[in-house]
């Protein structure tokens, strides 16, 4: 452990991340025994302070994991042990369609776990965009949004329009046939007019939450 | 030619599809030498009373092909004779930078040639949605629009939110990297969130035009 | 409600679209439980006056959409409120193959819904070009046709080389191997031969019907 | 040179090919000096007794290959020594556009080289069906037709249907954005709906003229 | 039926596609129930005197299609009624690996009920050259070899050097990670470094099997 | 102009982007005449107080452009006028490899010209790891790091394990073969097991610096 | 037996692959019955004297296989006969996520039984370097280094800037989005910056251990 | 320098990779000026004892790079400083065409230039099987093979089959359409049915050899 992780044999826990940058150490669930998890969690809590998460966790995994003191939001597959306390880090999670939504749940429990002070709009594609210009004010107050959207991903773009704050844009599975899984909202993410607009993985809630995690970081110093 | 065709040797023109169908035959200029093009174009206008196009083709190669009576639009890049006059079906040609000018301009010729009453609007990306709000008015007296956008082709997604009438997607290959040479404009306006949107091939602004006036066929029936 | 939509916290139907663009809101049902499907559904009746729909939702589910009047087509698996009358729009649904019907189905069920003439044409694939001769008639009186076809989707072209109204095709995702679930005919369509034919994404008969109903709106001016 | 090859340092000329399948030795052009080709046709001509074919030659390369006897085929860009006398198969090579000429021609020339019936049909593509219809009686007697076809490749399709005799499906990479420079034709042919259409790489006239040789050396057993 | 087709409503069988090209109409089994597939193959047995097929059928619903007198392979997944008799075309069916069989098996089962003489050589991949090399004299005695193989489908290219008959390779998705589910097989077949080979769909067993009938068609004229 | 954008005919600056959300109006040079981009810098200059910039424009270019007072950085192909002061947001831009170099330049460049403090690191590739721990106390002092590399792009995951700020990562199309022309960076970077890494667009330095510059306008707040 | 392989008809196990190039032939178990399994391995034991091995057989498969002396390894799922005593050929088995850990598992049994020394790392992935460093000497002592990792890759660029003997690296699957089942983390190893890695197929942990079995024979002449 | 590397500012050279791993530091040509590689060779010249090599350098550039006692070598575009002895590591370089020819020669001169011992065999495809076995005595000799081909990559399966040594398998970029610039030959090797075949990127010449540098580092320990 001197040497800053600890060696499960079927895992090595970084437990200098926190120190050393900040960010927790994360746990991705797919494919890990709750037993597996179960002991990461123990020497992560052990080692650190702030908060543990789990992620992409169904629920009856996650009764399994026999580490007292975590809570679990079902929405959002997240396990939480110690979530830090909001820090006036204002990030906005808006979502183009409902069947965004699981992503958008991912990205604002992950961002409320680690600290940040979330506001959700929900269901604001452009195709009806008075739904999202009903929205301009909260849009215009927040530090960063989170713009999650599937299948031609076009939200990014006009909320890159209309903020000046970082726009983390998060391209979903939704949609079918020319969609590809996502891809095609990732491309357009990618390409979008609006200038300075950054993309994470399809589908990673998760990673646009610490991306805002680390804003937050930047922010702070 | 009671074949409702002519052998060229080299090109079989299809001299009844104006009859049969209503659609010019339109001679495609890449690969074509002046002197092919000129045999070509005298058979159409031979056989028929309407308007025949050359499309795709360099002001140089216009000036060789011999056949009097067509004029050249270089920005479109369209050699026309007899230009049917415009018999008021009104068609937008939207689009959504200054780099997709040229697949505008050739739609905008294309549509102008078929009888169309046409009507540009120009930079009116996403980027900057005020733009394109300021012509509400223009795009809610439309019969028609066609939508030319390169990069993440939001705006086919915009447009089809806030008009019911047609709209027909051009994407075109502006832009670079994730762009794909406009695979990725192609790929989000066949997922557009907007019901009912129509797209054509990458670049096609004559496809459009084409599309636009098979509607024109349609609606005055 | 003054703002053009209702916000039921997990969903914000756009209650003034119908009055923007004449199109209905659908409710695009996979992912959707029929508690919020019901929700949405009642918001959009109560706010307007014409048909609701329900798309790609399983007889089960719809049996537990708690809202009277509907009707459920189980081909098209679409749920109809309010249907539309017919109002003089002929609307041809020509498909390849017999695996194509479900898409096929789709289209000619929404198409209806929203008040136009269908009449379909089934199993009119090219490999035995007799069959598609035999409907010239059908298709030469029809103020639009819907090429629905997998595989190498060449029924769009030839189709769209015999009429001169509007077509739109629908790749399928019929086939096996190289069809690439549908991708073969969507790229084949979009590079037809035939000038003028337009695209909607894979399996979209429903696309394809609000085309046609733009088209209609269009039409009808 | 009693292993069957002639080993030249730079190349080893494959001086059995002759006799242990009936197949000429072709020298593919591109990237070799007319020294190494001259080098390599001198012994092929001096190993065997049949044709000699260079593929993919410009004419100024051609002109610098020192060996006598030889005829180039500039739109084919084909040099060919000794070819065969025709013996009695008939192949006919139909193209869908004029673009596809050069392909067309290479298929044709490689096919006569080698001792093949050769007929042309130019400028059949399926936009205009009667073109095509107009040459059934022709098809009907082909003993092997090959269909070259860019874009979305439908002739494959539609010939396939028509005649019950081998069809060789040559897609071009004529087109431009989603036509993927060939690769959507390729696909497309690959899926054909009519059955038992057999497809070369894109642009392989030469290809699909070698499928057509060995089809004549197994009818002909 | 005097139109060269039945319509059956959901289905219309081309029933002059034996007497126009000799090639039997076919059922494509998936996705069809088996009273559709009874009626289907009633109106074909009723209006020709040829074989009739059934392809990609499980042995349950195999059971339930409701006409007397036809046979099923399980190993081809096939129903045959009426299989022609051979007539002295002999087509070999070598394939690369065990996991090949199923689609070995399509084709040969095929390529019998459709008159072929058919000899299977099994398990013959490239890596243990010995294997083939064993097989010449059956190779070299073939009309007509039919190349099954998946991974990266050298087979295709070291038979086409051997003999020189018709070879036509059959890609199959056999394998994993790059394999791409036959997409690899199919590209490496299409760029043979032996001249001639022609390629079919991934997986289609039926199609080399419906290519060879056309060969043994244009071998007997 | 009181609408916020000036109609150039050819463009429609949007002149309130500045006021909007405290983002420049940038002119991406390329497809645009000298004169055409004078125009648009001249009203961006007299409707807005802050910097304005044109990317990606060669030197032949820029110094036909008619409007004084700007300076051209060759190395990052960029004319700005009225640069920004820097105000204490410090960004590290690290590039893997000397091929890079034209990309960081403009990253550094526009960076810069909007007002950040620019610090650049260059030839720190992960195959010879000290040369990037060697800058472990610099990377531990950025607010932001911008990590510009090509071929598999490894650069931002190490940096993005190394410290708590933003890193944004761009994938350049520096390399060959496999590298796809930047696609593989790209991919690598979206999927990097460095938590909350955000991506832009193959080679847009200029899209991490207005990531930047959005994040140095959320940490001043 | 005397053309160096038996025909069990379903198959043709290579025999003297062993005598041949010291390579055990070896069964992969997906798609094939117990009892062709079963056959296949009695012919290679009885021809040869070296290890036997089944790949990716299930522990439900496993248990039929009925040849006594087998010994089943549920983690890499392999069945072992004859296994070969270790020589003294180092290879280090480093993966960087603890999902990664099946294809490792695959790595390190089969090179175990084709007799080379293995040691295992898990968990070094480059997110948290110092794991990875910890490890430098056990690298350092390695003749050869099998790299397992999915989602970015970046391990095997790491791995083969640290030591100068082979480094093979192995792609998996893991990841979601853009990690594209593999696809992103084999293309980026293939594009590593650091000189001379290689790389196998994606999750093939046999692939890479039968690399170095090559290696260590080559190591020991 | 004490930290390993030198800070020329605009690139690092990695000082100590010969003594960290007995690799030498290589330049990649491709985008320096002869100044920036005078500058690089001379630091790796002045800190190390081993070869020093620039890669992909034409002969004009090379021409002009200002150290003296480098050596030239046009085919394989290679520089180089006081190439190492040969020490005994035979290393095959077989390759498939003659348009393979300057991707082998860079392999083969790399491999020289490290001190392995190379023989090359050309033209060795295997459309024509006996050219390659005539060589299978050399092949049986090697310690390893590096194996170039482009199109279908065939070559690397079957001498994977025949030799039991390692084999470095190189696609390159020859062949058209369907060849996709080398990715069918890199895919089609990856899947290779010959067990532990490696590869490398496309064109890569200069990767096979150090890979097989890396291999000959394993062999002498």
């Amino acid at each position: 452990m001197n040497e800053g992780f600890a060696d499960l044999g079927y895992a090595r826990p970084d437990l200098d991340r926190e120190q050393r940058s900040g960010l927790p150490e994360v746990v991705y669930g797919p494919g890990k025994s709750p037993e597996a998890i179960t002991g990461v969690v123990r020497e992560l809590l052990a080692a650190n302070t702030g908060p543990v998460l789990v992620t992409r966790i169904e629920a009856g995994a996650a009764a399994e994991v026999a580490v007292p003191g975590g809570t679990y939001d079902a929405a959002a597959r997240l396990l939480v042990w110690r979530p830090a306390s909001a820090r006036g880090f204002r990030v906005v999670v808006a979502s183009a369609g409902t069947s965004d939504a699981p992503v958008a749940a991912e990205a604002a429990a992950v961002a409320s776990a680690v600290g940040l002070d979330v506001h959700e709009i929900r269901d604001v594609g452009v195709a009806g965009l008075h739904r999202l210009l009903a929205e301009r004010e909260v849009l215009g107050a927040a530090d960063t949004v989170v713009c999650v959207a599937g299948m031609e991903g076009a939200l990014a773009s006009v909320i890159g329009g209309l903020v000046g704050c970082p726009v983390i844009a998060v391209p979903t599975s939704v949609g079918y046939g020319a969609a590809l899984e996502g891809v095609t909202a990732l491309l357009a993410m990618l390409t979008s007019c609006a200038a300075g607009v950054v993309v994470v993985n399809i589908d990673s809630g998760f990673g646009a939450a610490m991306a805002a995690h680390r804003l937050a970081h930047a922010a702070r110093r």
